[in-house]
């Protein structure tokens, strides 16, 4: 069990003054305090897909994306709500590999500027990331009012998250152990 | 893993002339071929949910279900489509219980009259399981155009389904094995 | 423009202690007291759905609720979320009728014991509703938290309701009235 | 009812050899035949978005595109299915506007290579055009097996989809014309 877990975190938005940011963030440095697992952070702004030649063979022209997924254990995916759905930018880089992500495990983080805390786009998330594969946990965090839960800094302003996190992550851990098994055993 | 996995399979239409029956006996006979299950049937129509106090309690009032799940390391769902949903039957069962389904796998088949197969019904289902606290397995099982499938006597009558239900089965059992190591490992 | 439109309400839970009870009250009081809408109570705990003779042609059974529909120039559903989906016995007496949803409006209320409303029983019950061939409108009311609304009377708790119900219900207004015009003039 | 509904189609994927794209062009031919409709077709290929400052005012640098939308009376939105879901282009070209989609209609084409015609993705866009004010038609095209059902022209090779698509696009007719008259007397 001492082994750590390898565990990419992808930054779902390209926006111009995206609050996920802080999010994203602020997990990943929750993240990296634990010593069961190791994140690696990812951000969809630095994918630059083409606009006129995208094919499905396109994930080996992100090589860096492409091996973290191949390595990883489980998945953690910070996204704002677009119109109750996903991020164009988030789609076109899960899209971007198949097989890859076959028997992990992902955690999903929604975050909203109103409040219902990206619940829709989670709920959108969810048969999406089945298709590939994916084993999606049942312990999400939501993040309402994005706007008002972080100072200028990035400082996370409500204490209540610091037990959430926990929970969110344990789980993960829980379900990306027993997939792990699973992929060396079965 | 000489051990069978214990897998209850839900029938989620109560209708008269329903044709999913044909499906559910079928992938059940199916399952009982196998040495590396045991499946037990179970029928929305034996539940007799009272319509004026159904409480949250409501799960010990059926203990054969119940313990059923307790006892489950992964369960089959078959269910015909309802106007793009699942039956109100199928809800109504499913959500008698909670806690009992936690970390345990589900494989869904999709059942229409027409040519699309259930596909609806199953994304829809899909983040309800996830809320039980089911992981569901990506490889469904789909019959579109129900009435053209079996013959009277509930015969399958397309030999293609004979290979898509043991990658359907195989699944459901890595899942519900590595699962089944998680609840008892970690 | 005088004439009043004829909008059902639809309590869409049987369960004992049921919460949303107060909710659809309160909602149908503020459509009574509107001079441009007539509206009608209904309750799932009042349909005696049988348990095993249940096919198409039940709707007859229920000649007050299929008249009501008939007549309908919108409905308005009240629903809590029970593991993110709707309940079984609201999706029992929706999939009483078919033809006679046809280019009608709906509007939808959210409730949950917890922080996020209903948005999830929302966003699953907008691709069913469609399929019945009612057009659904976006300006939802969401009562999360609902044992914190109401006092033990059923008086709502929260004045921030007043200016949401009357946007809510001025939306159902306009969208059963253009659809209203189409299926007498088109 | 002699003006002509004005109706953008937008075909979703910017993919390399994108089979949608003779879904799109002969669902546009289709709807140049009519005498009740000027239709303008749209590729997502042709939206140039940044990838480092997208904001919600985004929609001004593609007036082109805002300037159809505002003109709008309804919309039809062909798209094929990645993973269950929408592609990213799709969606990031949706998010553009907000405001400029209220009460118009749209009407949904899904595409795939296997045998389920786009019913999931469809599915999932439901929840996420409702959002943006659009009221969809419940009359859906679905091509299945896309690769089979058109010759190396573009020519359609099934006779079936001649009816489908009248019936489609009625219902997209009878939806954009209830809905003008309701922008223009509501």
């Amino acid at each position: 069990m001492s082994e750590k877990l390898y565990v990419p975190v992808l930054l779902g938005t390209n926006r111009k003054d995206r609050q996920s940011d802080h999010v994203a963030k602020w997990v990943f440095a929750k993240m990296q305090e634990r010593d069961d697992m190791e994140p690696v952070y990812f951000d969809v702004r630095d994918f630059d897909l083409p606009r006129d030649h995208y094919g499905t063979e396109i994930g080996h022209h992100f090589p860096e994306w492409r091996d973290a997924v191949i390595r990883a254990d489980g998945l953690v995916i910070v996204t704002p709500e677009y119109n109750h759905g996903y991020p164009g930018a988030l789609k076109s880089v899960l899209d971007l590999l198949l097989k890859e992500y076959i028997h992990k495990a992902v955690a999903l983080v929604g975050v909203s500027a109103g409040p219902w805390g990206g619940t829709r786009v989670i709920e959108s998330l969810v048969p999406m990331v089945r298709e590939l594969g994916l084993a999606v946990t049942f312990t999400d965090l939501n993040f309402p009012k994005v706007g008002t839960k972080f100072d200028e800094d990035g400082n996370l302003l409500d204490d209540a998250y610091q037990k959430r996190v926990k929970g969110f992550l344990d789980e993960l851990v829980w379900m990306a152990r027993a997939l792990k098994w699973g992929r060396e055993n079965l």
